[in-house]
């Protein structure tokens, strides 16, 4: 469970809060941090897909992205991702990551433009040699629209492209698989982190170096000792402290189905709660999601009260 | 076939010349544009996927948009993309493309983020509302993948969030639909703009008001006699043209599929017919794209002669 | 638009009435037959998707296609569907419509068994050795889930494995690309025939050799003229003709979507229409389909009524 | 991990074994459920996708079904494959099964025929009420091309529908949230079993109650060993064992890509690795699928020497 890379452990993908002009709520991000690093995490992922980055532009980006490193202030290590259709923007983007102090960045294959396997291997080369800092390759076909293959992920960690992979392709299999390549071609310092909020306990005990799930962000200490759990060998702690969060999980069933879809109900349902758990001060989100309404947010406050949190 | 808009006819899609060093070059553009209004084309689509906007930077997408608006003069008049995985984003392009001199705006699908139809129609809506020149909706579900419906394009024609569509959609059953619904709901002015190179001659025959063909750019001359020859009636002729024009289509099969796909076959083979037809100096295209090779480039050229081109 | 084999025109794959106790309703089909055949049909195709072949057993397919050949009586060809997951139980099948009087058999890429296109080749070939009449290659993704590429279906036609093809694959750009093919190779014989009801007279323009509609089990008079009118070039008679047979595909959206999808919508209608218009005695359907109610049949009667047929 | 029903623990899906004229080896069959059970297999599913079941026609499948009831001899509990695209079919195939002597049945979503969920659910309550035996649901979207919802499996579960689920959806997210929902609602007796080879001690830990490996068919004493070491709380044991298998899983690469897919390297790998390892006579399989050529098997004996089963 240790590698000679600091991206291990317990790494959630920050949330991004607004205010009602759709601005980055500078107090509300450092509660939310100061929140985080208090209950133990081991890292912050700034600028993912849970934390709005395709739908902000560069000045919000930057801005959130030199709130978390000044809030993190070196106690835990920041990624931050570089996430743009095409090369040359990711590449700015990891450039601009590099300078306001992030210690890594994070690139998903190119998207809107079709491309296959070469095109995505000559992106992720490309961001590689334009910084200095380690990049981490995400893998999330439901955004981007195509999957990492291993042997892909494998090639650019034998050649030190990339210095890990988080994972959140809904695979588990492919990744199990990948898990078990990683150790027998002597891979140990390529980080392995899962970004599946339900199956952390099963893929750190399958031998994952952490975890990056954005359910995280509503209950880092539910992750902590999940994390610690699977450390100290306890299997049946770490499963139930599972269990309670995949219960909080249902948190994303709580906007209507008739009115919203995909990423309102997700970052949409975790900043809800974390608007409900008096963290954050608004759960506003970009555009085109919409907030969840009082009857919604009626509905997260139950979930959160059946797992403890209130 | 008129409509009372002026995004009717002829409107190719342009790529956007790059120099070796991946940044526009204006005087290649300069000539592409010339050339497809001197052959007779009714509008200019800038900044769309064929042109590589996704791939693009500000400044690039400013200078091309600059330059084709220029060279167009108030001869022909240029739409141009607003493509942006999220609103804001998307609304500011919007309002850059009005303020540089384009007549309309096209916005697609946000993409990246996981929506559906309510975050969908909230995202065109918020577009159209930010800009004062029309907005067309871009239905392209290959790049974006989620698929506008009837219902949608329909509601947001009736309310004049849109004043007209252009389908890359592959669904020609669903175009064909939409095209009489559009007839029976008496949306006279709404324009209906194919955007399949192959299909130009029967969605005209269909009433489709227009078409966007990315191989206008190898072959403007052969669209406008293609659309000419339906104006007037010509049935025999127009599909004769669209038959060559069908062969010409197949430069796109000249890169080596081992190891390239999607746009650098799509818009790579463009480029490379029009490098070779000597109307830009080089057909670079933007990473992760790889331009064609010297062999590729002998197989484009090997179908520019066997339609006339060379 | 004339070929070598009597496989071409208007060939509607023929919907199976069933009674009540869902066996084969032979009254009603031979109704439904003999006013195909009177509409000016010329030919049919019995045991295909609409005419739900795969929910049916080997005794009621036979008791299905012995009625349609018998009714049919020589005076139009029948095609009879060999559609299995697998080789041996369509070449079973393939071989039983031979036996029984089809003068040609269709078979669809292998389903439910994952396959490439060496698989899917394999299988082509294995059941047109097995059987003295043509086969048909049926191309439908949205039920099989894989496409037929153009170039597979060429070479079987150049190998004299199939006499043609059913284009129902939704991409009616690939198929113009077939047909400008087909011509192009001097394979003057092989049928393209669209399954799509909303193009027929686009493809037919373009050089289709016929259409196999679902719907002209409703209207196979509408079809005939259209069909008719494309022969004469008289264009817009045809368009005329397929917008009014679109106004009338409507009926599709009679069903209610909350408790219904795809085929129960479809086929579904289908019935339903013929059961409106007095041709069939029910329109039960095979399980796990539902027939339609009599709120959904009235959505029904109003769209025939819109169009002229009742 | 203990349930009511006789259906956990491990159950591998039999693979079937053909002779060269492509029916059913009767010997070669019963040699491998000897060794299935010999090495403390706790049941077997017969007729699944790993057994070609949807590409053999009724007599062999009753054929195999007879030989592994018989072989069995009530020594462990056999579960029969009733997979036809509809529900009439369906119910065939569960009858016979009951009666040649299976204690339990197992159907999937329909397929070919466009369904939604309504059209799924009548189909496991008609096939359910046709037979005394349990019914099993198989969710295997990669080949019917639909997920079954949980809510679905919940609901058909509290009705008495289903007695389990046999899960290869290759969404471990979902079967995870499953898992919990079943603990949570007191189904104590529903079996949940995961079909994902590489993911057996993970489901184990997480509570699922069996296993339906496909590779077991290669390997029953390492699923065998890895099952007894969950059993035991022995964690580091099972991880071991399953990393094994997953080495052991690369069979699957054995067979050329360019020319063979899916099945053909997945069962096809399966029957080669018993072929080589002396268990059947001939890896022969059924059409359009092909057996390995001798270069493939050298590279599944390979693998079979590296995990030490050679």
């Amino acid at each position: 469970m240790t590698t000679a890379t600091p991206f291990h452990g317990l790494v959630p993908p920050v949330v991004t809060p607004l205010g009602e002009d759709l601005t980055v709520d500078v107090a509300s991000l450092e509660r939310l941090v100061a929140r985080m690093i208090d209950a133990g995490v081991d890292g912050l992922f700034a600028l993912g897909s849970s934390g709005e980055t395709v739908l902000l532009d560069d000045a919000q980006r930057d801005l959130a992205l030199e709130v978390i490193v000044k809030t993190a202030d070196g106690r835990v290590p920041v990624i931050a991702g570089a996430i743009e259709p095409g090369t040359a923007r990711s590449v700015q983007r990891a450039r601009a990551a590099e300078r306001l102090g992030a210690q890594a960045v994070v690139a998903t294959a190119p998207f809107y433009v079709i491309v296959g396997p070469h095109e995505i291997e000559r992106h992720f080369r490309s961001v590689a040699a334009a910084v200095d800092v380690p990049l981490f390759a995400y893998d999330i076909p439901v955004c981007v629209h195509s999957k990492l293959s291993n042997d892909l992920v494998l090639r650019l960690a034998h050649d030190g492209v990339i210095a890990g992979v988080k994972d959140s392709s809904g695979d588990d299999v492919g990744f199990r698989q990948l898990l078990v390549q990683v150790a027998a071609e002597g891979l140990s310092d390529f980080a392995t982190l899962t970004g599946h909020e339900v199956m952390v306990d099963s893929m750190l005990l399958a031998g994952a170096s952490g975890s990056v799930p954005g359910l995280a962000n509503v209950d880092p200490a539910g992750y902590a000792r999940l994390h610690a759990a699977v450390a100290a060998g306890d299997v049946a702690a770490a499963r139930a402290e599972q269990e309670r969060l995949i219960q909080l999980f249902r948190i994303v069933d709580a906007a209507d189905p008739a009115t919203s879809a995909g990423m309102t109900r997700g970052a949409g349902s975790f900043k809800t709660a974390l608007h409900v758990l008096g963290v954050i001060d608004s759960n506003a989100i970009s555009l085109p999601l919409r907030a969840l309404d009082d009857a919604e947010s009626g509905r997260v406050r139950e979930v959160l009260e059946s797992v403890g949190l209130l």
